[in-house]
């Protein structure tokens, strides 16, 4: 056996939450028991596991269960409680009990983390121990290390990240198959993708609970859910998917943090990116973050971003960081967001109307002479230059042909403005749809 | 300014080596104080520089600076050394130095830690310090943190890396601009890509240091350079690379790491992998490395594998994480391979003709009937099959034609005994070029 009498003690973990992440969190700590005793110098032993009901996908018949969650979180023997129950209100009672009871936390709960993430590191901070949450972005990608301590030197400049598997699974088979986002939908929910209400999914809100994360630990910034613009990926025509292709682009919903001028954009939505580009060949439910840093250039962390293994090996991870320094004093952990409490940033965060962003236009207009020019018009007099047009020939009986521009980069206030007196024209029939684009340039 | 009286005492660098990652790491200290004090809570500062010469692409006016570098690692001053002068044995001499005088070490040398590394980090673990190396492997790509921390819940399966920019460059140049490769390798000299005698690069000797430390980590065993096998790509002609695209691959110089059923294999060689993976769109000089894993699956981690600030990016690093647990006690601290030294696996390494793999083959064979049966029967004697055939019409006036050839996976010994004996065969003129595939599946 690997384990020897001479090495440091046991660490014991109490594991509330016995669902997906929970089972495979237990599976994994227990298949890779000697590796990970190897590593972290130390077994890690689950001690108590707090659980409304038994799960067929792991054993715990050897294991002390307990149908009260905070009995785990009371437990004297149990070093870290690991939170994977989900939801906002009892995860953060359990966990803000847990730290009150000098327990360290391990978390893969992203809502939890980005709303309340500010008053639970704080807590943590006041009783000495570390509240970790590696689970919460991305799922088995180790991006919160690489931002955290991996590119620790470097200035972030932005960030951007396919962050929901559910949004780029249905985004991969429209492009793939042509399919429509209904029908796709559908499929996720028949598959377990996708919630039997998306919201969560398809509107973004997942997508930025994790941005809010991700980018407070690149800037240094508070977390500020309530400053995150979000817009889902509901409204994406298959024309769009094909429209961007024709011009060498793929549509990926993606969080978006950038340092601009005037602060850092926080940003969730559908976006056009270069189809050459790394990350616009992440398909199906796979995750993966951009990062452009100021000394170490781009770099991109991919993966799987849910399921119950992938959760698990960073839940794992945390665990076993945790083991690896648990004896250390709280002012020789990591800070809880990377940079000290009492060093972050106060940079604002800019409003919508202030991002900068290339756009991609379509629209239906009147197939008749002119048009073309009033529209270059409208656009060119809010300072907005085009860098490309598709206009198709008219369908025999049809009226209306589309008109698709992709415009260079402008400040979104001139954009909106734009769309308003588009609207005001009477050569384009029906709203013009508007996605951002992003080159993903330095 | 961020950095306020109550903080810890400040960490005091002393750097040896004033080259290009030197230079780079002196600017990126420099450049991002600020944010370093915050993430690290006390301030980090270069209190001793050892340089022949002084480089003009950074200020070192304010620092004190020696010209024998073995004054810094005397200096008292000095908490922590960073080795940037490269090469082998200056650098062992510096760097044991450095700890017998209870020093912590950075290196980004990866033939010292290759060759030398089981040697000085006993040395360390006796005197409590650590040696940290994260920008010895893919350069600014934080690989080594990811596998030590980020996926230390896993049972790591196989590795599969680009970790030799040159290398990358080349083979991409080969690929898309249908270039010989003596025409590219000399561009790469001209750009400063590549050295004048490029033999570390091109023959794979510094990605199999690179890979070395990759698998180490990986799967807990001691550095076993000698036993890796390394192959470069100075004899990958035009043609392969255009047959391999018609096939559905790339042609890449891979370090793969892969336990199987014998022990563990090591190896450096050109690789054809599916054109749609996302390791076979890493360009030019960039660097990615692929992970399999038990529990996470597969992640990738991509970036820029050498450069003055990409490399610095990765040092400073190392010493933001020494800086935050500099007081910790060794016990506590993540052992130099991951696995602590007395757990280490004591797994074989497989010797090359255990190798798992499927081949391309490519062969001139004489144009008449027969030919293509006798091949295949060659093959099919060692227990291979043939997966893809490609054979060309001949050309007029010629009087052979090329075949090409791709098999399913086989031992290498049968592929060997498969060779020789299509060696004898009449029907094939000249040598047969064999290069593996690898479908990059779990």
């Amino acid at each position: 056996m690997l384990i020897e009498d001479d090495i440091l003690k046991p660490v014991k973990v109490g594991l509330c939450g016995l669902g997906t992440v929970g089972s495979g969190t237990v599976n994994v700590l227990t298949r890779n028991a000697a590796e990970i005793a190897a590593r972290t110098g130390c077994e890690v032993v689950v001690e108590h596991i707090g659980a409304r009901r038994d799960n067929p996908h792991c054993d715990t018949s050897n294991m002390q269960v307990s149908r009260d969650i905070f009995a785990v979180a009371e437990d004297p023997n149990v070093d870290i409680v690991v939170e994977l129950i989900g939801g906002c209100d009892i995860a953060k009672e359990l966990v803000l009990k847990a730290i009150a009871n000098g327990k360290h936390v391990v978390t893969a709960n992203k809502a939890l983390i980005a709303l309340h993430g500010n008053e639970i590191f704080a807590a943590a901070k006041e009783q000495g121990v570390s509240v970790c949450y590696e689970a919460a972005v991305a799922g088995g990608i180790p991006i919160i290390k690489a931002l955290r301590e991996g590119l620790a030197g470097n200035k972030v400049e932005w960030l951007a990240g396919i962050i929901n598997g559910t949004g780029n699974f249905i985004l991969t088979e429209m492009r793939d198959k042509g399919r429509a986002f209904e029908d796709v939908l559908k499929e996720a929910q028949e598959l377990g993708y996708a919630e039997a209400d998306p919201t969560f999914d398809v509107e973004g809100i997942d997508a930025a609970h994790k941005l809010v994360i991700l980018a407070s630990i690149a800037f240094g910034i508070p977390l500020q859910f309530d400053k995150t613009y979000t817009e889902g990926i509901t409204k994406i025509a298959k024309a769009d998917v094909e429209y961007a292709e024709q011009l060498g682009y793929r549509i990926k919903h993606l969080g978006i943090a950038r340092r601009q001028q005037n602060g850092v954009e926080l940003r969730v939505h559908p976006t056009l990116i270069p189809e050459k580009s790394l990350i616009a060949n992440v398909h199906g439910v796979m995750n993966a973050v951009m990062v452009e840093a100021d000394a170490v250039g781009p770099t991109l962390y991919y993966g799987a971003g849910a399921g119950a293994e992938p959760t698990a090996s960073a839940v794992v991870a945390d665990i076993i960081d945790l083991a690896r320094g648990i004896e250390s004093d709280a002012d020789h952990r990591v800070a809880a967001l990377g940079f000290h409490a009492d060093k972050m940033m106060d940079t604002a965060v800019v409003s919508a109307e202030q991002f900068e962003s290339a756009y991609y236009l379509r629209m239906s207009v009147d197939d008749k002479p002119g048009v073309l020019s009033s529209v270059a018009q409208v656009i060119s007099e809010e300072g907005i230059s085009i860098e490309a047009l598709i206009q198709q020939q008219p369908v025999d009986g049809e009226e209306t042909v589309p008109m698709i521009i992709l415009t260079n980069k402008t400040i979104e206030k001139n954009m909106d403005a734009a769309l308003q007196k588009l609207a005001q024209l009477s050569s384009i029939q029906g709203e013009v749809v508007r996605i951002r684009v992003d080159s993903l340039d330095a």
